[in-house]
């Protein structure tokens, strides 16, 4: 087809290919979910209504793109590892950010479907951001920078709505009643104003959600899987579409996690 | 709540600001978009039902986003264009990106939805790109761009297509038939074979759509619309959705279509 | 020559490209220049010889690269102006940078050579930035932006030198007695206590250094000088080393400067 | 000092800060380096002087920035790596390539000065490029590149000139003589047609200059020097100035040379 004239607007793209041979952590990150959450009823602290669409949707998205290595979500966000070798897009950042971007919506709409969906009264809506982290040793401390936030956000949230729920506190009176306190202080105070023993309460809201494909016998022999980013769409789906996905609720902080999964961060550095 | 010594990992993040008092033109663009119309069985060369979607999802993100003061449209493409003055999420690139991304398979996908609806058998895909234009006649050029793209696809296809549903040629014979051929040609190809006067084909196939909000009296007297962009969202969301936007299929092509809608690009220069 | 198994290494270079047609602003900032300054026994506030070295390097530099169309200094700082059109290195940021960085020293250090000449005792250096700006107004804002930085800083130095040199004060002191006043206050403190009429003070301190090539008869009727960026090096630099560069201390702020040198910011918008 | 409406303009500034955590590498390169080499008449294939020249730039740059590990230096291009901790300048990629582009003609011409320098004959001219490697394999690698490139093109001069200035060729027929020629066929030109062992000719022109700072004692046996970013300069110089550079001519692709200097790449991985 004939060019025009008008073809040197295309110069002005600047298109942003994300260094090579670094891990790629997409971010996805929700706005306005408090409001989401309240027009939908949230249960709080936590709705395991909402947390376990996220966990499909998450799931969706890694059975979509194989090259995922791993994913990590807590309240309304999700992390998502590519792996050093990942060629995926040429490492295109708007392309890797809108494939993740796109997906989600699929899935979460798909779930709060039917008579539910009010799309437009308070629609949540998720951002993307892509981070390269050129160090195993940085993807482990990302993990553990994701899992501690979980940690902090989740005792003082359950901690806040006892006092609110269960002790008839106004908001800002618990707000102001926090203000200062210790990991330790709110402990306390969930135990010997509530009874709750923060340590019973479910992992899935102290620990986030650690989401990875199942290892089959092959590959925990050869160590690292391989990760194709280049094979015809059509036939990696229908592969992909079987893969099982594991969902745990367990410490990512530390080397153990890392350890019992040596094939997560491929060949190391 | 306590930091971790894991937060230095934020450091890494390196997010983009579009370069200020440009104009931003956001294009979302379809992947496997071919293997989706195969799977719909959309009509060739152009399906009604498939424009109609791409234009429904092109106005619901106008209303969303207020700041988009015109989109346009054909086959599964669609450009937005905010102006110089856009503060939307302080420009970062990611942010503006994500939005379009996040919103277009909500509306895309609720039209589709339904018994019809075959999420994962060949499932499309939109990527967005954010690209800044400095000055009015890049803009005006953008815009050009895109459309004598429409042109020249659209009477290809029709052409093609022609060959292949009435001429009874195989693909490849038509492609071959078509290699080399000027505008002329292809329109003597549809006059003189299949009586087809390409001038008559509706508009929106030959020109693509346009879409704008339509301007209030105190709109135009007052020349350039004010585009808030940090207004409370719920205030804003229920004004826009009132919004009408105007679709037209007309040449974009010239400065007829500019100068008649002196406020699409502000102050100017 | 062959090639070898370790050129996949070029694949993590990232030039960056300045986007097209914004005007590019290339300043030349002097670190530790304060230490040069006294290892030199600069004169205070303003040493004429040091401004006068910057001028000449600055004329070099607008000799050696004939794209610049204008250029403004003032202490350790210059600012040039490349036009809309500059397609020098295909405007790739680091080639910008390198040759104003590379190309400063050599004039720099050839005045000041000789027996004076101590390069490692408090060497001053210089960092270059580029950046862009789309119109004409944000070029002439930012021109204004570094003279009333000249502005404010000499007339702050003036005071503050005089309150020292000729008050007796100690720095610290005179620092003190500076805090919080406003223009006014130090043009009185000039003239009540030392006699120093501040308007009468040099205009190259006052107003800072504003340099352009001299328009030839045939420059000033077309309107606007061609710039060229590709032309054989050799050859436009004979042509350019006979450029006449004119320095002049005038206003810059407000619309008077450029109107009478229109030429300067090219075709306008 | 009182800010003024024009501060606006520092808004469009976007200083670019290199990925944290990855080494860095400074590469100079001579521009119109072939012009120079002309007019100062310097020897075929190989100018002792200007290698020298090179040399003493490139150790008199790695005194003043201490930060700098390692320097590769062949004909006109050396390259700097800075360890993966470095904070110099917050790593600000203009920065960076700044400091090494300004000091450059400052140690250059130096030596070239007096009679001999005809600074605007055919100036010579360097730019910088800066690039992050995540790991101590593509540090290895990039520079194995540099030095397969010094052999490539050293065994290509040396025949060339061999064929020019000892077998009375003119230049294009020993270029069209040597094309598509291997490197033993070089070799055997050279050593049957000119008597030239190639093994025998100096190391400096078949090898390069690798450049790195002396360990003392106290380094050595704990491993990993330190590198300090932001201790004051005048108190750094003097300890630099002192710093004994060892340059030598030797291989550095493969592992041994790495093995045998651990400090260099730092903590690895």
């Amino acid at each position: 087809m004939a060019n025009s004239k008008y073809d040197y607007v295309r110069g002005f793209e600047a298109p942003h290919h994300l260094l090579r041979d670094t891990y790629i952590i997409l971010r996805l990150d929700g706005r306005c979910f408090t409001k989401f959450a309240a027009s939908h009823h949230f249960q709080k602290p936590n709705d395991p209504r909402a947390l376990h669409l996220m966990n499909a949707s998450a799931s969706a998205t890694m059975r979509f793109i194989p090259e995922i290595a791993l994913a990590f979500g807590q309240s309304d966000g999700f992390s998502f590892l590519l792996p050093r070798e990942c060629a995926l897009f040429d490492r295109r950042e708007e392309k890797l950010l809108s494939i993740v971007v796109f997906l989600w919506p699929q899935y979460f709409a798909g779930e709060t479907g039917g008579e539910e969906q009010r799309p437009f009264m308070a629609p949540p809506s998720f951002d993307c951001r892509a981070t390269c982290y050129p160090h195993v040793e940085n993807v482990k401390h990302y993990f553990s920078w994701r899992q501690v936030d979980t940690y902090n956000n989740n005792l003082y949230n359950t901690t806040f709505w006892a006092l609110v729920l269960k002790g008839g506190l106004k908001r800002h009176e618990a707000a102001e009643e926090l203000q200062g306190t210790s990991s330790a202080d709110k402990n306390e105070i969930l135990f010997s104003r509530f009874g709750i023993n923060y340590n019973n309460e479910p992992a899935i809201y102290r620990k986030g959600s650690v989401q990875q494909k199942q290892q089959e016998e092959e590959h925990e022999t050869a160590g690292i899987p391989k990760f194709k980013s280049k094979t015809p769409r059509k036939k990696e789906e229908k592969r992909t579409r079987k893969t099982k996905i594991v969902i745990d609720h367990v410490d990512i902080i530390g080397e153990g996690f890392w350890e019992r999964r040596p094939w997560l961060l491929g060949s190391g550095n």
